[in-house]
């Protein structure tokens, strides 16, 4: 079969939509759970423009279109996006709905799909375009998949339980709070969309979705304690089966929609970030009062129980044994110049997956040789792929899901020349040094019980700052246990800007990144990235309660980076404990070269 | 004549709300102008009930009456009100509205000063009392003024000129800038009721509110730079009538009522926060296209221009001086155990005088001895104040309103025995210490254009943090220019709690308090608090704009209670390095035992 071009795949577009009585249409890269990572059959932007990023939209009118990025992305989208088909629009600085206004006029009937929006999306663009005379309608399917021929099929992947061993929490019990939670708020029930959200509550986990383990599915909570979980057929095991219980109704996930018609005059609640219009209009269509309201066990998720703070403190050893093998490997290999990026890549997958219980990576790798670490969110594929030059900054953030826990980690590390001669320049250091000192502060922290993350951000940055420099992305981000690698609702962040902070306090028991870094553009980027575990501190004659956190990330830092003369005595001997610690952890895992490495890589400063 | 009761007052109030055929009435204390401070006239909280405090409300019903006041207060309203008059409620956790619900009942016509409440809370109100059947009623007139034979007239003091030397701008363009920002929102016109805008926009200040030098007014800005003030005519001189010009109409006070129906289909806009419900609804009534939009003035007021700088300069290098004096003299005096409370602050309000220049203090000086300056808000009286006792900390939190600037300090020292052997303990020095450090923090901070205050307020903490202790009021506030000594829309502090920070970023020619404190129920209190003013840093390489802060005020640091070992090198030379400022500038201002004194503490750690 000949492949389709892009062209001709645009003007399949408008035909359906011509046959529909449509006059445009809104592309986004989203799924019905509103998910950070989309299955290849929501890849619809991709498949319809051929533009790979991980965030964006297209909006399609009879005669015009446009692609809108953010600043991530305006180089890649002239690379990958014919510019003859789709006008290229920034985000945020280019108003969809004045597009819309301005192409379609007076009138026109725009589409879009409401299993791929939300609410408050909606309302805002109608906003807009509304006065204009333009109405936003749902479209009853998906006009892209009616011309999509070989539109992948949704995975096929078994569900699989998630034992109590793991989650430390019956599934059983952690309905009952969300059934207290609906009677304390006088609902009768709950919608739960996000995939994590499912997964954590019912203890399943799944291979639907790359990098994050969850399966296709949505459940409703009720009162009761009982759920309903709708799910394909397919996924279901009898181990799951027997795992979820009587008090848990499996359905065919094709049923949710029709489900939802089941609550007329009862109070529903569904979260207003993850809950697309279709499940808000079904509610509504159905009789039921229907309220936003944030998902109940997003706050229960992000707390960490006894039974998960130890999965993660074993999967982080297992991890850090892995990481510390491959920057030996590299430390070793990469002064030859015949290491790229993807091959490094790969290579520390393989160690990861040689520990055998590697589920997955928990995100693309970002394998980043010289000026592309100064990109924060580079992704490595054939294209950007470079051999990673001898005497240069190499930069590593990556991490895997194992069924105990969830890890992230960034190194930073000097790459030497072949001959031993080349030498991080004067700047190089100072900025690798300031991040560090950063680092170590978030990791010393102590701040009392009621501190959101974007009150103790600045600690993270004063030393950067002090220096006229600053890095454009939080400091910290929660993560999931066997789940996604980015989960709320905490952060560590400046209240505005890219991956803003939130207002939730800190709570024992959170996971966060400990994440600062340094990029200067086309030249270096730096990042340390531990993860921590919120705990309490115990301090004497202290004055209410007060919390800090306890490291759980164990690989050595590369000291050729350090410039000792910036650390205080206190920092000196926090990197000595900290290495300490590492061969403490990762020591008993190695052996031989690598065992020496670490020995040698964990000396005092 | 003879003192009337309160018992008498309720009895009154309660006839006339039966001859309005009101079932019950809504006491705060506040302005038509939602002032911090507010005139002797508007006392009628403190009329009815006999409380003395700054903040409450009470509520009286045909037969029920409460007195709602906050933390800072449950000791001091049972010693000033009679519990068999008025039932004690606590703010934030009693709310009115449901204690309006039990008392007064299904129908009830409730009233209330539409001039003395803004539209949001009544608006909140209302949600709560409307659904059981209780009517909020604006009053036609305040029915205690009715009742209240001998309340003062407002104060007749005439308004005076600000020059253009000390304000920076002459008015006619302050008032084209808020003509432009009218033009930009196709407004026609702003009402602005905050008495230090009108002050500030129109260059002119007045004697009418303690602590503040402005004048009671309002004032219409309207699109075409001219605008009208309404005062009572008897403070307007010919000398202002000279100085506001053609573009400015004097109208009498008690026509702006009539004056909100002149704008008949124009678009006005009112600060939801200063803007009393009365008008907003004059504005409504009068047919105007009326909309809530944060005074145009706030922000321009808060930047101070080169003209305020060099006063604020001035002012406080003259106040240095005095609370110099005061300090040596305190230091001399006391440890014989003869100085109270009061006597201090009328001693320290004396050398402010001596200079000449002091138009008032800018806020009640809190002269807190031992354990009363734990109370960070202590307000020494007849009643409260107590002998200085040798052997403890004294705490002064104290300012003056010079026509130059407004100034705002506090020292923390150390009360010496008569025979000079008295130590402070460990405890305390550890205090003071953490305090001082977390202020060097704040006076050193380097941040990017962008930062709010609430970003960098834990610098200010961490130190005491770390001791497991903390302080329960906001790092700093904005500090106006012969204007208010609390002045928006900055601040350093947490999120929320009291005094809560706001999202306002901080730009160059912002002034703000910094003043970490720590309070020790019963036993002692610290504060550390000198005046910043916000400036751009010249960092060698920098990437972007950086902002940090100028050290405004100079006066000296008890060293008595600095535990050297926890300072690190950078501290004990910040701590130095500012002594030796204040001798260059305090020093030639001083003669004598005043001079000897500041040169013993000047020298260095």
């Amino acid at each position: 079969m000949l492949m389709q071009t892009h062209e001709a795949r645009l003007k399949a577009l408008r035909e359906e939509l011509k046959r529909r009585d449509l006059d445009g249409f809104i592309v986004p890269i989203s799924d019905e759970h509103m998910s950070e990572y989309v299955g290849d059959y929501a890849q619809r932007l991709n498949w319809l423009t051929g533009f790979g990023g991980s965030a964006g939209f297209a909006a399609v009118t009879r005669d015009q279109a446009a692609i809108f990025v953010d600043g991530r992305y305006t180089v890649q989208v002239k690379d990958q996006v014919d510019e003859n088909l789709f006008e290229y629009r920034n985000i945020p600085n280019d108003s969809l709905g004045e597009w819309l206004a301005a192409k379609a006029g007076d009138g026109a009937k725009i589409a879009y799909d409401p299993w791929l929006h939300t609410w408050a999306w909606v309302e805002a663009l109608e906003k807009v375009v509304e006065p204009k005379g333009i109405e936003m309608v749902p479209a009853t399917s998906n006009p892209i998949d009616a011309v999509w021929a070989d539109q992948p099929v949704p995975s096929g992947a078994q569900a699989i339980v998630h034992e109590d061993t793991l989650s430390g929490r019956p599934s059983a019990e952690k309905r009952a709070e969300v059934a207290d939670w609906l009677a304390e708020h006088d609902l009768d029930a709950v919608v739960i969309p996000a995939l994590d959200s499912v997964a954590w509550l019912l203890n399943i986990r799944g291979g639907d979705v790359s990098h994050t383990p969850v399966a296709l599915s949505y459940v409703i909570a009720k009162q009761d304690g009982s759920a309903e979980l709708f799910i394909a057929p397919e996924k279901v095991t009898p181990e799951l089966t027997r795992h979820l219980g009587n008090a848990v109704t499996v359905r065919d996930r094709s049923e949710f929609q029709a489900a939802l018609g089941e609550y007329s005059g009862k109070r529903v609640s569904v979260d207003p970030t993850f809950g697309v219009v279709g499940i808000a209009q079904g509610l509504r269509d159905g009789g039921a009062k229907f309220v936003f309201k944030e998902d109940p066990t997003i706050l229960a998720k992000a707390i960490k129980n006894p039974a998960e703070v130890q999965g993660h403190r074993d999967a982080q050893a297992r991890d850090g044994a892995a990481v510390s093998r491959f920057l030996r490997w590299i430390e070793v290999t990469a002064p030859s110049g015949e290491i790229d990026e993807l091959t490094a890549a790969a290579k520390l997958e393989d160690f990861r997956r040689a520990h055998g219980d590697l589920r997955d990576t928990s995100f693309d790798t970002i394998s980043a040789a010289a000026g592309h670490a100064a990109l924060p969110h580079y992704k490595v594929d054939e294209d950007t792929n470079i051999p990673i030059p001898p005497g240069s900054i190499y930069l590593v953030d990556s991490g895997g899901q194992y069924p105990a826990g969830t890890t992230d980690i960034t190194r930073t590390v000097w790459i030497n020349s072949a001959d031993g001669s080349a030498k991080p320049t004067a700047e190089m250091k100072d900025r690798f040094t300031r991040v560090l000192k950063g680092h170590i502060q978030i990791d010393q922290a102590t701040f009392p019980q009621g501190t959101n993350g974007g009150q103790i951000d600045c600690l993270a940055r004063q030393y950067l700052w002090e220096a006229g420099v600053d890095y454009a992305h939080g400091t910290g981000h929660g993560v999931g246990s066997f789940l996604g690698v980015h989960e709320g609702p905490q952060r560590i962040a400046k209240p505005s800007g890219g991956q803003a902070g939130t207002s939730q306090e800190l709570f024992e028991g959170m996971i966060l990144s400990n994440e600062p870094g340094y990029y200067k553009a086309g030249e270096f980027g730096i990042r340390i990235e531990n993860l921590v575990l919120t705990v309490a501190k115990d301090i004497e004659g202290a004055e209410g309660r007060f919390l800090g956190f306890d490291c759980l990330t164990f690989v050595p830092l590369d000291r050729t980076l350090i410039e000792k003369s910036l650390l205080a005595a206190e920092e000196i001997a926090w990197v000595d404990a900290y290495h300490a610690k590492v061969r403490e952890i990762v020591a008993p895992q190695l052996e031989g070269d690598d065992l020496a490495w670490l020995e040698r890589h964990t000396q005092r400063l």
